[in-house]
């Protein structure tokens, strides 16, 4: 494992329970009926315990979307053609991609991550560039990445996660692009989850009845050539992508300098997975917001306990859930570091 | 009828059907698999059809708090003495309160105004001194309030809303406080679905077993005192309060302007009762935001064949809801107003 990461997972604590406790104590007191915000005030908690303190405050606020090329599109695995992944990189940095519109709205910064674009991208303000590949080979025919490539990958994600942490920012989201990924999504999660390919394989951008089953016997022939896997980085390197490196990285980094860090759809989760599979800890960094379309991400989340604040039936990455639940988690925290207690209101504080 | 609120009624018209159709046929074309926006789709659609263009714009948001006090408090109806509205009202101004912590962070306008309570406020650049009478009367002795007064808070309401239109405002929410008005809202409800009172009676701010049971007993008898009603707006004077006709003003001052409006919980939702039974195109206007613990409220929804956006439990009021959805409607207008088509993006439009 590389140094920066190393030393990142060394720094990991979990949130602080005790704050956790006083946060909700805290809420009893606030001018409201008794757990009158109900999800919300244990929202605000868990904010509270991550930041270590009962009044967390959120400031800046940042998307990051990964972005990388995929091997196994060459088994006819997605319903857009591997190129479109550069082409909507291009999007992302004229602004006319879903997630510029949504990150706008939300007053978040977006960052543009290459962590193995097939393609030469130039260089842009919005965009870092990091190519560690032009994209992973197919994990049909031997690991996807190397584990240096699977390494570097991760580096890139923890650099995003520490830069924008060290900019004030408070709380973050990892999204993702690139044509293929919910095919090494899908095997990931079979492999840290144990479920079978078919409760895992979904639809993705829109294959047909077909194709669905194409992706489930790719998945399925994938975890059986890559039965020897021996830790959850041999995992990612076998069967993931440059992008869900990068990610898992991203998390880590979040919860190596404790900043809260919001989940998109089925991809991230996968690549969360892998996170909380290197170091437990990081779970408690991690906020779901919205339950994707694709099966496998109720599996996911139900394997990392969490439960997601809403359910509009997306699946189209870049981090758009994530950042439609940026309002909520504001407000959360707002509710218990900005309402006055009875006590400070002069309102009677006995009443219940 | 007050001549305001008629002139307002003859001026509503639904949303623009052909606008609905023309943005859901805009979203096909912008560059993300079709579909993949999944529930914010139709979401920015209505949005569309409300404002008349498949390019909606969010731009200044606003809630607006009514507030009065009810007579059935006499009955032992609520967790709290009546005296805690106007309390709450002092700490609204003072910014202390949930809806101050969650307007704030939503970027929205707050506006407090008072049609009922019964204190002296004095004044405040905040509120909209409107009193109507001091608190309704006892709905088990007779009418909560005249026709007269009826009319008169509903015009209040229609005021704030094209007030707020007025001055750009692009999206409303109405809420809500006034100790004991979760009993008038469900003797609305029951009225207005023909449900039964104990469907539709909830705990409110907290009351314990004993307490449901005689707000059960109270709805009941109330209605078996009011069998008579001629109009919803007699039924509404009769089992009503003077915020929850502002409310229904409100909402039909919104679809008179053509703005989207949100709802928040069980009060807000019985006022939107009165309103589409008054005008049935009133609907067009209104957006779900979550589901409320108070049991009474999916009732009010299925009846009006909306879907909350959310689930949190919460059962506050104050418009606490309403405005934790704004970022998600404006999420769904941008992404229906900023993305780029495949054809503007210079992407293969034709890939499916």
């Amino acid at each position: 494992m590389s140094n920066p990461l190393t030393e990142a997972l060394s720094r990991i604590v979990g949130a602080d329970d005790g704050v956790y406790r006083g946060a909700l104590e805290r809420h009893a007191t606030l001018t409201k009926p008794p757990g009158s915000l109900g999800r919300l005030e244990a929202l605000s908690a868990r904010l509270a315990a991550v930041q270590g303190t009962v009044k967390p405050t959120i400031t800046n606020k940042a998307v990051v979307v990964f972005v990388a090329d995929h091997g196994v599109t060459a088994a006819g695995v997605s319903a857009y053609p591997k190129g479109v992944t550069a082409g909507m990189v291009r999007n992302f940095l004229a602004g006319g991609a879903a997630i510029n519109a949504l990150a706008r709205t939300a007053g978040a910064e977006l960052l543009v991550v290459d962590v193995g674009v097939d393609a030469n991208l130039g260089s842009h303000p919005g965009l870092w560039s990091r190519k560690i590949a032009r994209g992973t080979r197919n994990m049909l025919d031997g690991p996807a990445m190397t584990r240096t490539e699977t390494e570097a990958a991760c580096g890139v994600g923890l650099e995003a996660a520490q830069t924008l942490a060290a900019q004030g920012g408070t709380l973050l989201a990892g999204g993702e692009m690139g044509i293929g990924n919910t095919t090494p999504a899908a095997a990931l999660t079979a492999w840290f989850t144990g479920c079978a390919a078919r409760d895992v394989v979904g639809r993705g951008t829109g294959v047909d009845d077909e194709g669905l089953a194409r992706k489930i016997r790719v998945v399925e022939q994938a975890l059986a050539t890559h039965q020897g896997v021996a830790d959850p980085l041999d995992a990612l390197a076998r069967l993931g992508g440059l992008e869900i490196a990068a990610l898992s990285g991203f998390f880590i980094g979040a919860a190596a300098t404790r900043t809260p860090v919001v989940l998109d759809g089925f991809i991230a989760t996968a690549a969360a997975l892998v996170a909380v599979a290197v170091e437990p800890a990081v779970k408690d960094y991690l906020f779901a917001s919205h339950l994707s379309r694709e099966p496998g991400h109720r599996v996911q989340l139900e394997h990392l306990g969490l439960e997601p604040l809403f359910d509009f039936d997306l699946r189209l990455g870049e981090g758009t859930g994530a950042v439609l639940a940026f309002g909520i988690l504001e407000g959360a925290a707002a509710s218990l570091s900005e309402m006055a207690t009875f006590t400070e209101a002069a309102l009677q504080g006995s009443l219940r």
